[in-house]
């Protein structure tokens, strides 16, 4: 399946956030995430930000897709995350 | 078709790409919009993001979908953006 993740985290814990999505996916920008991910680790993903955040501070939104098939996409302006952040 | 916005604004045009993209769609986080849009009225959002922004500081990506008959979105955490900050 293909994931979008978009999150809204306090500061505090942030870095964590991206730490995890990075170990799933794609950064895209500054708080988005996307890429092909499997059943398994969609739930894995989920627990550990789950795990992670204050649910009166933070905020994560999953959209999930069965197929890219029906999809495009567009980008405008400076490419903000992605690879040259990857130690 | 449906539209999935994200961007991220130099703080000085930030509110005017809030102003934007509320016009046509709905405000589910911070810099995340969503929501139904013609293909007339994605061309005038696009053309005026693309207006607005500076490509070496801003950035946006639109995901559009032909349809949502594939897609789910699940939220955790608290709700940022949405209607309490509609005048």
């Amino acid at each position: 399946m293909f994931v979008i993740v978009v999150y809204d985290f306090n500061v505090k814990r942030v870095a964590k956030a991206l730490k995890i999505c990075r170990k799933y996916l794609y950064w895209v920008q500054n708080s988005v995430f996307e890429g092909e991910i499997s059943r398994a680790n969609y739930v894995k993903l989920k627990y550990e930000l789950e795990h992670l955040m204050h649910k009166d501070e933070d905020s994560v939104i999953f959209y999930t897709f069965r197929t890219q098939k029906y999809s495009s996409r567009e980008e405008l302006g400076i490419k903000k995350g992605g690879d040259e952040n990857i130690i």
